[in-house]
Parts: C-alpha cells; structure tokens; sequence
C-alpha cells in the first residue's frame, strides 16, 4: 500500500489525503460514465498496529479483497449497486472474522442478535431488520424487506416470520458461534464479575460490516450488517437498521455505511448529515465526511468511521478511531485494502 | 378559529400562511428570550371536515389543548422542553381518542404494538423503543432509555425487561385495547376477506402523537408515540422511533415530530433533512418544512405532516393530507387548536 492511489479511468495520481482518511478526487471518466466502484468496510476500533499477528492480517485483508471483487463481479456483468453491496456484505457475513452474520458477538444473554440494513440511491427505497437470530444472511433479509414488503422495517421474532415467507436460508442459532467470540464473551463476564463493572471499554472495536457501490448506470446503494455491541441486552439497537444513522443512499447526494459507537452515530445521523452536507452545503463526500467524523462525532464522545461514495465515483474514507478494515475498488484497478490509521490505503 | 393568529410576545399579526399549513413569523420577545413554546399534533390522515360529529371535535380538541397545556404547565414553572414534550405526550397517550398509548391500532394478530421516542435539543441525546406491549406510556419508556442508559433504542421484550428496572408503570395488555379500535379491527379482517386484498388505502389516518418544545433556556425538545400502522405484522416498525425520521431536535436548527405514512419518512429521514436544511441551506422551519412536505414527501407518494419549532420560538405545521390534529400555545398566548387543512388554526 502506498500512500498515492492511481485511479485507471483518469490516469491522475490521486493523493491520499488526511491523518486517518483516504479521499479521491472526482473519478469520472472522459466519456462521462462514472466510474464502476466498490467500498467495503469490516469495521472500526481500537487497532493499532500489533493488534494481529501478520496472518491474521492476511486472513483480513484476504476477506475484504473477496468482498471487494465479489461486488465489483456484479457490477462488471452489469449489475446493480444494490446487488453489489449485497454480494460484498454476503462475504462479510460469512466470514467468521468479523462481527456480522458468522463470527457476530454475544448478547449479554449469550445470544447472537442480528442487525442490518440496505438502501437503494436511485429510489431512496430502503430495508431494515433487527433482532433476528436465525437467518443466515441478515443483508439479504433486509434487501427483501426493501424490494418484496410495503415496509421498511421489520424486527425481532416478525422480521423472522416474514423471512420465512421468502426464500432465504435459515440456521441453527449455534451457526453463528464461534470459539473465539465465546472465547471474548466468556473473558467479558469474567471480567465484569471481578471488577463488578459493566462498562464498555471506551475504545473498542466495532466489527460491523458495510459496503457502498456505484453501478454503470450511476446508481449508488449503501449496506451494512452487524452483530451489535458486545454484552448488549434488551434487546439493544445499534445504528445498523437505523437509516439515516448506520446506512443511507441518495443519487444526488452520496452512499454511506457507517461503523462505530452506534449510539452517537443515530444522534447524529451520521450517514444522513454527511449525505445533507454534500446536498444543501455543496460540499464533496471528503469534506462532508471529514466535519461529521472528525469534528461532529469527535466532540460528541463518539468514534467509528464511514466509506462514502459519491455519484461521480469521488470516494473517502474517514475514521476517528485508531483504525478501520477498508478497502475500495475502482475502474478495474486491484483491490486495495487496508486496516491501520496510516494516513492511506 | 381565525387565519390570523395573534402573537402576543411580539405584538405583531401573524398571517396564517400556505393551503395545508400554519407558520408563525420569528417570535422573539424584545429581551431576546425566546417565547415558551408547545406544539402537539395528534396524527394526520383523511380528516376531511365531515368525518367527525362536532361532539367528536369538541373531544378531539379538548385533548389536544390538555396537551398543550400540560406540557406549557412544565415550561411556565422552569421545567426543560423534555419534559414539557413528555408531559404532553403523556396527555395523548392516555386519551382513547389517538392512535398511542391507550388507543392504539391493532396489529394483524389482534395486539397493541407501541413505539416512541424522544429526544434532547440541548445534548443531542435522545431515546427510543419499539414493540412495547405492556408499558402504559411508552414516551415514559423513552425517556429512561435517554437518560437511564448509555443506549439510544431498545426493542421488543428486551425493551420491557429495561422498563422493568425502572419505575415505570405496567398494565395488562387489555388496557391498550378500546372497543373503538377493537371494531375497526375487525372491521378490517371482514374487509380483507371479502375482498381478499391487504393493501392499506392509501390516504387513511395516521394517529401518531407528538410534540416540541421550546423551554426557557432556549433548550429544544421534540418526542412522537404511536400505536403503529393499523393490521402490522411482523414486528413493523414505522418512523416514530426512528431518530432523524419520526423525531429529531438540535438546538443548532429546530426540532420536530412526525406523523404519517412511515415508510416514507424513514427513506426520506423527514424530521432530519428538515433541521438539515434550516443548517446547511439557511432556510427557516416553514420553507424546510414545505420542501420536505410538499415537494419531496409528496413526489415520493408519501403522506402526513410534521410539527417543527426553531429555537427563536418560529415554528410551522405542515401536512399534504386533508388533516392533522394539530395545536400550538405560545407565550402565554390561549392554546389553539385545529383539525382540517383549511389554511389556518
């Protein structure tokens, strides 16, 4: 990784830009059709270099260059953005390695929670579930909740129902657990029953999974699924399922997933006030990203981070925590992906 | 009922303004400190005049001026615009007359499924839970989830063992449920029957509640409840505890409170892309209002209406509707309340 990116279509060296973001330029090519792109995320946190051993950082950036060509595949055969993030995200889920779909952290009660959301830009269409327990690819839930019900949001033991009513792959709930996560789980307890504190560590890691895309016909779509925050109970809700806060998608502004502390992420509006930055303060994906990240959610309390992609192709991807899974790909360029805050790819 | 109403902190007559609308101008006091303030709305929907006898407006009405003069009540003796908004919420939710609290539709399978949230201009904190069945008021529940976690939304059974550790009254399901809307209800399941079709009428009523406030220190508060859409299923959520759909409140830009067809206020983020435009575009309340309202809401082929409030005591009720229970008091002004679309309180 380096920290200049050239983008194929325009031929510029594109400059990475900011202590812990990375930013293109606008990317359209000369004939005017916006570049085909892929962004993913695996989440965001606490991860400074020597967090992971080198091949657990092969086996994470091995997933995320999979989701990244996996949704650039759709777009490449002429898909849609929509099916693209979905194809990313799918990856995500079934990787172990991140909390979303397989691999999700436990519930206080020892439970996997599921929550997740999609949202077309060219029609603001949008679905969202949370709560469910045994659907295997909650991503795909909530694209049927968009396209196949009148509704946007279904939860808890209804969004289970209604995925019965489509043909969507159920598992066991033990599908979901892995050794490491109990592992995480069993240390949490442990470690609350001796310090007789619940509190969360300020800066953790948070292992949701998002994706963005644009299509050739200059669509663009946002997704994000996740397990939620570790040791949550009551049926907690993070800013995943929540448009507007964890996900959102409007040709005429930009796509956003979001990764973080969801609580300060659905104050804010995260995805939405990036997203109205851009539309009413005529600002570009970066600077709006940079001012919602950097300044909003940082004075806040909060931290995570967003991939942002805008209809043009101009992308960023901005986090205030110690670093971020990410990786993008562009105008048949590699995949390039990345996890420290290095300042680049 | 006239289509002038008079402001008594500024002196000055304010026209009512729009078809389906009311406006005030900026309302400050000559000391500069902003007018106390209350708006509450009681749902929007096909309220043509007509609908109701005049004795189902007198009740209609006194309620909604109740409201509004419990929330003032919190306001005149130093109480924060949280809980004037709870306080006036709290009114509706226990009246039969709407569609939260006490009242509240039916879903498909003949339950009560209730959700509300609430959130603080001031600290941008804000609380919200979904499919609550057994708390006797849910904006109650909100509340303790702002201010008595460190989560912003709860669901389901998860939400009520929350309220469980609270001090928060618990009925019986059967309190929920009125004869009014038990026949409605099966007046519905005879319908689908007979006609073998699901789908909603397109322009039927919404009976959410909500309020804003505005106290003496300048704070902006804005909170919704609702018993959801009428014959849900599978835990359909709507926008009422959706932050930046149903509800939102920054002090930066105003605050409002949502009532209509869900689905499209959640895809739109209707009460955050109006205090997004009052941000970022320097509109006042009413023209981000009516942008929202009449242009976007309306081409989407959504509907309802939304009560906003700026922190200068400016506030506007904008619906594309036929109705909206709706009522402001103002400065130590009476309450004023109106129903039909007729331009004026």
């Amino acid at each position: 990784m380096v920290a200049g990116i050239k983008r194929c279509v325009t031929g510029i060296l594109v400059v990475a830009f900011g202590l812990i973001g990375i930013e293109s330029a606008a990317a359209q090519s000369s004939d005017n059709v916006p570049p085909l792109t892929v962004l993913v995320h695996g989440g965001a946190g606490a991860m400074e270099e020597g967090r992971y051993t080198p091949e657990e950082e092969r086996a994470f950036k091995a997933a995320l260059v999979a989701a990244l060509d996996a949704g650039y595949a759709v777009l490449e055969t002429g898909g849609s953005a929509v099916e693209a993030v979905e194809a990313a995200i799918i990856i995500l889920e079934d990787s172990p390695l991140f909390n979303a779909g397989r691999g999700a952290v436990f519930t206080r009660d020892g439970d996997n929670e599921l929550d997740a959301s999609i949202m077309d830009g060219a029609t603001l269409n949008t679905g969202a579930i949370a709560g469910v327990t045994r659907v295997k690819n909650p991503v795909k839930l909530a694209r049927a909740v968009m396209e196949k019900s009148e509704h946007v949001m279904f939860i808890g033991d209804g969004a289970e129902k209604f995925a019965k009513t489509q043909e969507l792959e159920f598992v066991p709930r033990k599908y979901f657990k892995t050794e490491h996560r109990w592992q995480q789980f069993k240390d949490r307890l442990a470690a609350e029953k001796k310090s007789k504190q619940t509190q969360r560590a300020r800066e953790e890691k948070y292992g949701t999974v998002g994706a963005v895309a644009l299509d050739a016909e200059g669509n663009l779509a946002a997704a994000t699924s996740t397990g939620g925050m570790m040791m949550k109970r009551y049926g907690r809700v993070g800013d995943v399922p929540i448009i507007g806060a964890g996900t959102y998608a409007d040709n005429a502004s930009c796509a956003v997933s979001s990764t973080g502390w969801g609580e300060y992420f659905i104050r804010l509006t995260v995805a939405r006030d990036i997203c109205a930055q851009v539309e009413y303060a005529g600002k570009d994906v970066a600077a709006a990203a940079r001012d919602v990240i950097h300044n909003r959610l940082q004075s806040a309390g909060g931290n995570g981070g967003v991939i942002v992609l805008g209809p043009d192709g101009t992308f960023t991807m901005q986090f205030n925590s110690k670093g971020m899974f990410r990786g993008v790909k562009q105008a048949d360029s590699s995949a390039e992906v990345a996890i420290y805050g290095d300042g680049a790819m």
